[in-house]
C-alpha cells in the first residue's frame, strides 16, 4: 500500500452524494468525458482517487454557484473525503494542488465545493523542511524569550519618506517593541524604495542593539518579482536585518518555497489577497488547508487575523485559525501565528483565554501609533495587558496600576 | 500628473455607495482604523487612491458573503472604479496586486466585492515584456501558418508508462496534429517522471520532423517547485522540445514571470485552480483582470475554456474570455487563447462565428482519442470542420464529403 494524500471538501449538490463524490475523484485522477483507449481497469485501480467517506451535513441555503446543475433533486450538503495515491504526483506542493484542487472548483454538479483540509504523508516533510527559524528562532532573534511578542505595522501605510520612517522606528524601538513590519502596501515603489528604507531603518535598530543588547525584528516587505525579491532579501541580510516579509499570495506559495531555500533570516508570511480564495463559503480553499501549504513552504510567521478584527472573520474563525497554525505538522518547526487588525491591549485577556499561550506575535497598528501616550504607552499597555492575562489579573485591576493601560482603555475600549 | 492604475470592482453593499467606495480607496492606500500622526493632508493628497466613478447596477439577490454588514439599508450594487497612484507601488505585478486586491475582499461593508478589470500604464510593459513567442512564434514552431491550431491532451490523464505515452504520441503525430500537451494532473510523479517522458516522446517528435519537415509542439508539464521547474525547462530544451506547460496558479504568476525570463521556448499557461478565485460572482478576481496579469507575466498560450465545455462557464463567458485574450495589451506579443473541454469538430462553426478568427489553439481530448476512426480521424474531422467554417460551408455539407467528420457527428453530435 503506497502513501496517499487525503483531502476533505465541503460540497452542496442536487446529485446523489455518492455520484458527486465519484465525479470529483474521477475528474481529479484518471477520468475524461469519454472512456479512452489504454484506460484499463488496472490503470484505474492503481491511479484512481478513492472516496473515503461522505458525511451528510445541513445545506447552507445559499444561492448556488453560477453554472451549478440544480435539477437532480433536493439540495444536499456533505463533507466528502477523497484519497489520492501519492504516486500520481509525488511530494510536490504545486503538483499536489493540481490533484486536490485543480479543476474541481469549476465542476457543474456543485452548488458549493470548497477544499477544507489536507492530510499529507511524511514524504512532504522530507522534501519541504518548513520554517527555518520558527517560534524559537524568532524569540531568540528579537530577544523576547517569554510572553506575548508585541509588534506593530508602520503607519501611515505608505507615504513616509525614509527619513520619517527612521523617526517612527526610533520611537518604536525606544518604546520597547519586539517587532515592526512594513505595511503590505509598502513594496518597492519609487517614492520609498526598499534600499532606502533599509538604509534608513537598520542604523536605528543597530544603534539600539549597541545600547541595549536587544534588537527588535523588522520585517522588511521584500515582495516583488522573484529575482528582485531575492536581491531584496540579500540587501536586508547585508544590512544586518533579521526578518523579511513576503506576501504569500502575491509571490505564490512556490515563490515562498523558493525564497525559503535561499533565505538566511525569518520569513514573515503575510496572507493579503487570501480573501479572494477563502471568503466564499461555497468555493475556494479553507485556511485549515492553506496554512499547511504555507507552513510547508517555509513561513516562520503566518497571519491569522486577531479577535475583534475589522475584517469579516468571526472570533471563532480567528481562534480556529490560530489553533490550526499552532497544531504540529509533520514534525517541522513551529510557525508563529500573527494576530493583527483592530488589536490593542484590551484584546489580550480574551485571546489568552481562548489560545492558552503567549507564543503569538500580536500586532497593533492604530493601537500603538494612536495611543494617547504615544508609541511607548501603546507598547507598555499591550505588554501589561498580556502579563496580567497570564498572571490571572483582570484588565481593570492592572489598569489601576498602569496608567498607559488605563489610557488605552479610555481611548480604544 | 503621475501615472495611475485604474481598477474596476463589482460590489454589493447596504452602505451608501460613496462611503463604500471611499472605504475601499482608504483601505488600499493611506488608511488605518484610527488616523495617526504624520498622516498629513499632503500625504493623503499624494498617495490616496481616488474614486473615479460609481455606476449603480441591479443587485444580484445572492446570499451576502459571510461577515458582511447588511444593516445600513437596502442592498445596492455598483461598478466602482478606483485610481491608484503608480508611485505607491511602481510597475511591479506582485505589489500592484497588494494595492488593487490586497485586503479588499475581506472588508465587512461588502456583500459582494470582486475585482473585474485593470487598466495599467505603459510602465508595466517596459518592465514586463510579455509573451516571447506568442501567436507568430507558436505558428512557426508547429509549422501551421494558417487555420485553427488543432491539439489534444494526453489521455488517460495519468497512468501511462513512458513507453505507452510514446505510442500515443506516435499515433497523434501521424494523425497530423499540431499540438499535444500533458494533462495538468501529470506532473513529475515517481510513476512517470518528466525526464522519462521527455526521453520517450522527443525521439518520436524528432523522427517525425526528420521525415516531414514539421514538428508538432508538445507542451511538457514542467510545473513544480521553482528550481525544479527551471531544471525541467532545461531538460525539455536540451532534448529539442519547443514548449513547456506551467500551471499558472500552482507556480504563481510570479513563478511564471520568473520562468519567462529564463525560458527559451513557448510557455503554455494552464489556469487550473482558477475556479477558486473566479467562480464566485461575489468575491475574487474576474478573468478579464487575471488574463492581463498572466499575459504580462509572459504566457504564450492561455486557457480560456471552449464553447459547450463540461465546466460551469456559459458560452457567453467563454467568448468574452477568448475576446479578452485577443485584445491588444500594451503593445506586447499576442497570447494564443486555448480552447478545451468538451471540444470536437462540431464546435468549430459556432466558435468561428463568435470569434471570427482561427488564431486559436483548440484542444480535443476525448474528441480525438475517442474518435471512432482513431486519432487520425479525430484530427482530420477537427481540421475539416474548421476549414469548412472559414469557407462558409456547413458542417453537414462538409461531412457528406469527409467520412471522419460524419463519424465524429455520429459519435459526439
Amino acid at each position: 500500500m503506497s502513501a496517499t494524500v487525503e483531502a476533505t471538501y465541503w460540497v452542496e449538490t442536487t446529485d446523489p452524494l455518492e455520484r458527486a463524490a465519484e465525479a470529483m475523484a474521477g475528474e481529479q485522477s484518471t477520468g475524461t468525458f469519454v472512456r479512452v483507449e489504454r484506460e484499463t481497469d488496472e490503470l484505474r485501480a492503481r491511479f484512481a482517487a478513492q472516496v473515503v467517506s461522505i458525511e451528510e451535513q445541513e445545506p447552507s441555503g445559499r444561492t448556488p454557484l453560477p453554472g451549478a446543475n440544480t435539477s437532480d433533486g433536493p439540495m444536499r450538503a456533505a463533507l466528502i473525503r477523497l484519497s489520492f495515491p501519492l504516486d500520481n504526483f509525488g511530494p510536490s506542493l504545486p503538483n499536489l494542488q493540481a490533484a486536490v484542487a485543480g479543476n474541481l472548483f469549476e465542476m457543474r454538479p456543485f452548488s458549493s465545493i470548497k477544499l477544507m483540509d489536507l492530510d499529507l504523508p511524511a514524504a512532504f516533510a522530507e522534501r519541504y523542511p518548513g520554517p527555518a527559524f520558527g517560534l524559537a528562532g524568532t524569540r531568540e532573534a528579537m530577544g523576547r524569550p517569554t510572553g506575548a511578542m508585541i509588534g506593530t505595522i508602520i503607519k501611515p501605510s505608505i507615504g513616509l519618506a525614509p527619513a520619517e520612517l527612521a523617526e517612527v522606528v526610533g520611537e518604536l524601538v525606544e518604546a520597547g517593541i519586539d517587532f515592526i513590519k512594513d505595511d503590505e502596501l509598502q513594496g518597492n515603489g519609487p517614492h520609498s524604495p526598499l534600499a532606502e528604507r533599509v538604509a534608513a531603518v537598520m542604523p536605528v535598530l543597530l544603534d539600539y542593539r549597541e545600547r541595549t543588547g536587544r534588537m527588535p525584528m523588522y520585517a522588511f516587505n521584500i515582495t516583488d518579482d522573484l529575482d528582485t525579491m531575492r536581491r531584496n532579501h540579500d540587501l536586508v541580510v547585508a544590512a544586518g536585518g533579521t526578518c523579511v516579509m513576503a506576501c504569500i499570495n502575491l509571490v505564490g506559495l512556490a515563490g515562498v518555497e523558493w525564497l525559503r531555500r535561499h533565505s538566511q533570516v525569518a520569513i514573515h508570511g503575510h496572507r493579503t489577497m487570501f480573501g479572494a480564495i477563502t471568503r466564499s463559503p461555497q468555493v475556494g480553499i479553507h485556511f485549515r488547508a492553506y496554512q499547511k501549504l504555507a507552513r510547508l513552504s517555509g513561513v516562520d510567521h503566518l497571519h491569522t487575523n486577531g479577535l475583534h478584527n475589522k475584517f469579516y472573520e468571526s472570533d471563532a474563525e480567528v481562534i480556529a485559525a490560530i489553533t490550526d497554525v499552532r497544531t504540529p505538522l509533520l514534525g517541522g518547526n513551529v510557525t508563529v501565528p500573527v494576530l493583527s487588525s483592530g488589536q490593542w491591549a484590551g484584546v489580550a485577556h480574551e485571546t489568552y483565554a481562548a489560545v492558552g499561550s503567549t507564543d503569538l506575535l500580536t500586532l497593533a497598528g492604530g493601537g500603538i501609533h494612536g495611543h494617547p501616550d504615544g508609541a511607548a504607552g501603546g507598547v507598555e499597555s499591550m505588554r501589561a495587558a498580556w502579563d496580567a492575562a497570564v498572571a490571572g489579573e483582570s484588565l481593570a485591576a492592572r489598569a489601576a496600576r498602569v496608567p498607559s493601560l488605563q489610557h488605552a482603555i479610555d481611548r480604544f475600549g
